[in-house]
């Protein structure tokens, strides 16, 4: 190994159902992420690779963070893939948990987690699965109308934070090759754009989709998708009454399950692959 | 930083001209990469995330490279992103010279790497591109057609090691996206497949390609492919006669240039990105 570079940047590389990140420690608060590292992490051949980078922060040292610090010492600065902010990502929040309580920086159990989209809590036993507080999903009345691959699906609107169209199918493969981004009607229901899922059912309080993300292209797991399977499933006809679902997606399966309050906690993998040094010379060209 | 963890396994992430390849030094031949770890390492997922793993490994510790190593101390095992054993790779070899430089395996300047396709020479300098010489490519009379995108094109069929169809065409566009292998006709000239070059011109003495890789897709630089594509361009009417050209590929530039004996040598980036290591639960659950 060439080892021990003066400035050499540390990270992890992990995924959650195949949803991966370049994690960042940056427990001083004084790794200056700009937009181009974070995008030029993400190239998945000139650089580590990554759906998005997670920067874990003291949430003291970090302007969005700080409001949070009384609840929750760590803030998740998460970024997309093309650099710019974001405000939360469920498979995401499940590798930082574990990579706290892995590094030491918090003991295994219960803990909260500072995001741009406030506390979420998390259970993070000794090894195995992590659980995440994703919030309610909403079920919009009526439908939308979902066409790709030369077929058109009746939709409903589902809201997680973000929006959401979920089209029940008669097989996954029914969406094609899902390289561009389907078409719903009406455009002006979801000005801001909307993530697609295409659902089957598998059995009992059991389905698996799909999922094209606004701005990304179909992705491996998305995990507000998973919720918002969820709600659109639980409440077709004759759907299975059970507070507790499986989820299938591409990248592996979740688990789901809804509160008294409507609230949606996501059970699922998160595996820590590989940890070292970003290059000094490699970050500063990046810059 | 977790770091020190009992048999975690060194690793670094490099590329050139966007082929990128995850690099293992073995220096004791102790590894056991199977063919599931090496395809596990490339998943850019679940993985590491590679177009193919290079195995640094002193000659004289490995069955393949034993032959060779009162030529060259290090053998090039390199892999596949599915695992699978192949015999040489341009932009992997330069990264692994850069590689060998920089970790202080040996001095810049002129060395030898043992590969499955024999010895092969290179030149590192102390910074900047590294050169590797890639033997001849050899033009076959006569012309064969490619098909892609409704479109069909003349194309030549070039030898270099491996098999190339390289069809000239007006625009890099008109190769399409490139999601399906091209139709080459016909095909029984090629008994194992074909990877597949679209060229332009774009100035005296210099080229630009798209390449379809077999069993691989449309990549971002294919070394073999741009000695396949200086062998074409040189041999048409009209064209310039320096030994040295650029040639373009979509992850960055190659110069290359054709010596007396008709070897070619192709000097491009190699660039080491990280280095760290890899968690040992996840190399033990990809065996």
């Amino acid at each position: 190994m060439i080892h021990d570079q003066p400035g050499a940047v540390p990270f992890l590389k992990g995924h959650g159902t195949e949803n991966d990140f370049v994690l960042l420690p940056d427990l001083d608060g004084r790794l200056e992420l700009t937009p181009s590292l974070a995008a030029a992490l993400c190239d998945r051949r000139a650089g580590i690779g990554a759906d998005g980078v997670l920067r874990v922060v003291p949430s003291r040292l970090d302007p969005d963070g700080a409001p949070y610090a009384d609840e929750a010492r760590f803030f998740m600065d998460y970024r997309n893939a093309d650099g710019s902010l974001a405000q939360m990502c469920g498979n995401g929040a499940r590798v930082f948990a574990r990579y706290l309580v892995t590094a030491g920086l918090t003991p295994s159990g219960a803990l909260r987690i500072a995001t741009r989209d406030g506390v979420k809590w998390a259970h993070v036993p000794p090894d195995g699965d992590v659980t995440v507080g994703m919030g309610p999903a909403v079920v919009a009345p009526g439908t939308v109308e979902v066409s790709v691959a030369g077929r058109s699906f009746d939709a409903v609107a589902v809201d997680v934070g973000n929006p959401h169209a979920v089209a029940f199918v008669d097989d996954l493969d029914d969406a094609g090759r899902l390289l561009d981004p389907p078409t719903v009607i009406p455009a002006a229901a979801f000005p801001e754009g909307v993530n697609v899922e295409f659902v089957v059912e598998r059995g009992p309080a059991q389905v698996a989709f799909r999922v094209f993300e606004r701005g990304v292209g179909e992705t491996r797991s998305c995990g507000t998708g998973a919720c918002a399977v969820l709600a659109a499933a639980r409440q077709r006809p004759g759907a299975d009454p059970s507070d507790r679902w499986t989820v299938d997606v591409p990248g592996g399966r979740l688990t789901l399950t809804v509160g008294a309050d409507g609230d949606i906690a996501m059970t699922g993998p998160a595996v820590l692959v590989a940890e070292g040094e970003i290059r000094r010379e490699w970050w500063e060209a990046h810059r």
